[in-house]
């Protein structure tokens, strides 16, 4: 039986979805509740990893075992073993053609900005703050630069190991607020995956071009080239949610 | 020369305002930058007391020194000193007519609810969960019940005291709004003054109204007798920030 269960997660203090060595990830909290909650060890696999510091409000993961407990019954089962930060938000039974990592389709994550001249302590946890930040209008034209089909070679950190860089941005979304008495903007990126450290560096470089700090010119060069240096710096982890994944009928 | 500084924190892991034995209180780390920053012991005070984990965005305290810093430098020169929790946000200059305390005319509040049949990991810090929320409208009813001038002594934790429990409340705003899935509702009170646990008190009460709990006659009584039983439960906390507070011109 495949158990997948929809998740959200603090991730200030987890070195990310993944086990790691001497210090704690969402991955190993999630397998050890499992085996608290339901006495079986399991090897769960997620729709990505996320880094360090990064959030989410809709991770999706799945592992195998034998239960005699319904999948929509994870949640309340669970729960009671995982910390506070981790909340198990849904659970589902799906077949073994269903993988969480290859099965997904498109998925959206969020990065938020805030603008003010000193930190604001109530927005610091999932948001980043900046001196300045351009117009809406500004901000949607530099995002639709990025849209579509692109090689984003350049926005991936160096040393990850991928077949091919070339992936789909479907939509960057910029949505406007006020917090406590700041402007708040919010940037959906939905695509059909995403590389490594991408997202953040899109949000540096969006930042960068709405700034005018660099050209239209040095992005579609980045792009043609895959040169890391043409573009702007990558963005730190707490700003960043993974909101949604989506899954496709054909596997 | 009075100092007067506008301040923001978040109160997670603070005893409340007021410096306590054996617990840190935001007045105590404030009182202590300054020494380190400036040399001098100070005593602040500040427009109200903030209980044991009550967030402030909008908070405003003042003291008295005699120091060539001008008190537009106090970000910068305090903000060092501090726990990323706790952020000087702006400083200024008042004769001593001015108190931070008896000079404010009116404040605003915000409680913050989200409607889940799940704790969300990321709303947590700074809302309160509920299984399910009323339509705004109605939210809007009963909260329009509350405000006037009024004797809030039903609303006021026992042991405190005061002159007068007669405040006036000039406006229950309701706020809706969506957040990683689910519904919240902010909750902005303003009055001219609020007692010990007061706002924590009137949000349960109208969620209990909201929901039929209680009727309006009861509030009615509560407001007549004084009687804290007539009323709901006392919110947590967590989901109350103060927002801002407002000075005259007549001290």
């Amino acid at each position: 039986m495949r158990y997948v269960l929809k998740i959200a997660y603090d991730g200030t203090h987890f070195a990310g979805w993944q086990r790691q060595k001497n210090a704690v990830s969402v991955q190993e909290v999630l397998e050890e509740a499992v085996k608290a909650a339901l006495g079986v060890e399991v090897k769960t696999t997620a729709s990505g990893r996320t880094d360090a510091g990064v959030h989410a409000a809709g991770q999706v993961c799945h592992f195998d075992a034998e239960l005699s407990v319904p999948p929509e019954k994870m949640p309340d089962c669970l729960n009671r073993y995982l910390p506070d930060s981790v909340r198990v938000l849904d659970g589902f039974g799906a077949d073994e053609s269903f993988d969480s990592n290859r099965s997904a389709k498109r998925k959206t994550y969020c990065y938020t900005l805030y603008e003010s001249a000193r930190e604001m302590p109530l927005l610091e946890r999932f948001a980043v703050r900046v001196e300045t930040l351009a117009c809406k209008e500004k901000l949607k034209a530099v995002a639709s630069l990025m849209e579509g089909e692109h090689d984003f070679k350049a926005f991936c950190a160096s040393g990850s190991s991928v077949i091919t860089t070339v992936r789909t941005v479907y939509e960057v979304r910029i949505e406007e607020g006020e917090r406590y008495g700041c402007r708040v903007v919010k940037i959906f990126v939905t695509g059909n995956g995403f590389l490594y450290n991408m997202v953040r560096t899109m949000v540096g470089e969006l930042l960068d071009l709405s700034q005018e700090k660099r050209t239209k010119e040095s992005l579609l060069a980045a792009f043609e080239t895959g040169r890391r240096e043409l573009l702007g710096k990558t963005m730190p982890a707490k700003g960043l949610t993974l909101m949604q994944v989506v899954y496709g009928v054909d596997g």
